[in-house]
Formats: structure tokens, sequence, C-alpha cells
């Protein structure tokens, strides 16, 4: 029974893992529509992201089942609230692809300015933060978990140097605020997926701190389920 | 010990509860904060919004014990994981308050405008929805939870209306575009408000309809725990 539990545990986080692959593939679609202003990749990003809703509730089921059959103690506990923490994280990276993606649709109706803001740069390091946070989770890291807290800042600080550069052109070039505000509020949807990331490296410091307390830190997961096995 | 349990389900329900209340306070009081310019206001957002993070710990603390002392099996594992989710959501409202009362304190620093966006009207609708689906939670009712997830529509709806209004007045009054984008941005947290409200509403639905398929709709929790407990 705890081998087919070990099964269960391993299982559920390799579909979190194809989840957060999923939700990074749709946030790279979408900055890559707004990049190249490809209306293709957008429908793309609307289908990607009913993949997501559906496997978000999938892994849900899994871990609910996981919940009520094993009764997981201690650190393996942590971890299945995590996956559902995460899990809720990652549909919700798809929400915001989702939305780049419009506003990219609104923008293609309308002449192309000059963005005086580094959308290619700012979507890079969102990417990063995620594809880290996902890492973090993989190999349960806090370490790593926490640079991408630090990445968050730089994020904002894009956000908010975004802001006052578009405010700027939408008050000289006020025929194209239209397209400005759509830069706007795609860099806004950026800085959302790095909360996402964010949220998620706090979950995952959460499982692996409370792995720390009780059998020290940067275990692997399954080692640590073998030592909450051993605590049981 | 299933006493206890049941004690610990109603604490648990009951701190939500008080959870909910913050969360819809501290909209409130952005909200307020906007329409009467009171920077005092926007600074009692901000401490509560530290309470709000303060009891989100404790509120996912107590849980897992619920979760790892007690074991609970069907709708009540369903009860408790709901509870996890509405948590993190409501944490996030208390954050789109504090959003809404930072684009206030920015508002303040200029001149005041007629803003074409009816936002008491729009605040007054997403306040509504986070309270509707804290009654859908309290009375375990589904068709409550239902009418959160029309609304949401509604909102939706007003947010497009805002957007098209003052993308207009931006074009027209440029001097003014960021008076304007301020409460573009508003709208915008205000309808973040109404998608957690919409979230919280469907952590209800998955958790009655839970109970839905093994005991029939629309049972208070206290006995639908009772039923649960006949299921073992």
């Amino acid at each position: 029974m705890r081998t087919k539990f070990q099964q269960g545990l391993d299982d559920l986080k390799q579909r979190l893992l194809e989840m957060g692959g999923m939700a990074e593939s749709a946030i790279e679609m979408a900055s890559g529509a707004y990049l190249r202003r490809d209306a293709s990749l957008c429908e793309k990003v609307f289908s990607r992201e009913k993949e997501i809703n559906a496997f978000e509730r999938r892994i849900d089921e899994l871990a609910l089942d996981l919940l009520a059959m094993q009764q997981p103690m201690a650190v393996d506990l942590r971890f299945v609230v995590a996956v559902l923490k995460i899990n809720a994280d990652l549909e919700r990276v798809g929400d915001q692809a989702v939305n780049i993606a419009q506003r990219t649709l609104d923008m293609l109706n309308q002449s192309p300015v000059d963005i005086p803001v580094d959308i290619a740069r700012m979507a890079g390091t969102v990417s990063t933060m995620v594809r880290r946070a996902l890492e973090s989770f993989l190999s349960a890291h806090a370490e790593v978990a926490e640079a991408v807290l630090e990445m968050d800042n730089i994020v904002d600080r894009m956000k908010d140097e975004g802001f006052v550069a578009l405010v700027s052109r939408m008050k000289s070039d006020p025929e194209r605020t239209q397209q400005y505000l759509d830069a706007l509020l795609i860099t806004r949807n950026l800085e959302r997926v790095a909360d996402h990331a964010t949220n998620i490296a706090e979950d995952v410091i959460f499982w692996v701190r409370g792995a720390d307390v009780r059998h020290g830190a940067q275990l692997e997961i399954r080692s640590q389920s073998q030592n909450a096995e051993r605590e049981v």
C-alpha cells in the first residue's frame, strides 16, 4: 500500500510538471504572438488554455484521491496541499496568456507603433520565473524558489518603468492611445504571471520548510516521503 | 474523536468566514477611499492586508492540522480542500484592495477629473459578489454560488464599457491621461475581485456537488458531515 502511495505521489508530481509545461508554453506563445504580431498563435493560446483548464481538474481529482485513499502524513500531506495550490496558480497563468492574446488581437486591428518598453525582455524574465519555480518544485530546493522571489522585484520595476514611459507616450501621441494601452495591459498581465510564479515558489518553500523542521532541508521528494514513512 | 473533528470543521468554517469579512471590508475601504478621495482609508487598507496575510497562514495551518490528525473522508475532505482554495482567493482579494488604494494615492496627487465610469456601482456589484460567494459557502447552496457566476458577466461588461469610455477620454483630453488610467486600472482590479468571487463560488459548487452525488443537494455542512460519517 505504501508503494502504491509512493507511485501516486510520483504520478501527481509528474502531472503537475506537465501542467507547468503547458502553462509555460501558453505564456511563450502569447508573448510570441504579441512580438511577431501573429494572430494564428493567439488562436493556439485559446485552445491551449482549454486544455490547461481540463488538466487542472484532473490533477485536483488525483490529489483528492490521494488524500482520501492514502491519508498522507506530515511532509507528504504538505506536498499534496502544495500541488493543489500550485495547480491553481498554473491555471491562472493560462488565463493571463489568454488576456495577452486578446490584447494582441486588439492591437492587430490597429496601426503598429513603436512601444517604449522592452516587452520581449519582460516576457523572457517572466518565463524564466515560471520555469525556475517549477524546477524548485522538481528538486525541492528552497534556494531556487527564493531566487524566484527576488526576480519578482525586477519584473515589478519593469512594469513601473513601462507605466511611466507609456503614459508619457499616450499624452504626446493621443491618437495611438489604444496601442500604448494594449502594451501597458500586457505588461500588467506579465507581472501577474510573475506573481503566480512567486506564489508557486512560496508554496515550494512552505512544503520544503515543513520538511526542514522535521527532516533537514533539500531532500528529494522520494527520500522525504521515505522519511515521513518512518515517522508514521 | 468524531465530535472533536466536527468542532474542528466548524472552527475552520468560522475562521474562513472571518477571513471573508476581512477581505470584503478591505475592498469596501479601498473603493470608499477612491470614491471619497480619502488617503487615510488607503492606509487602513494597507494594514488590513497585512492582517489578512497573517490570517491566511493561520487558516492554512488549521486546515492542514485537520487533514493530518483527522483524515477526513468524502465530503469533509472536499470541504477542507475548498477552504484551502477559498482562503487563497480571499488573500488575493486583499491584494487587489491594496492595488486600488495605491492607484487612489496616485490619483490624489493629481487634479480631480470627471470619470465616465460608474465605479461606485461596479464596486457595489463586486462587493455583493464576494458577500454572496461567502453566503453560498456558509449555507452550502450551489444555487447562490451559481448566481455569483452570472454576476461575473455583468462586471466584465462594465469593465469593457469602461475601457472604451476611458480610452476615448484619454484621446480627447490627453493632459489628464494618468487620472483616466488610474480609473481604468481600478476597474480592472475590481474585475479581478469579481474573478476571485467567481473562483470561490466554483469551489463551493465543487464541494456541494461532491455532496450532491453522494447525499443529495443543499444540506447544511453539519448534516453533510454526519452523512459522511455514516458512509465511513
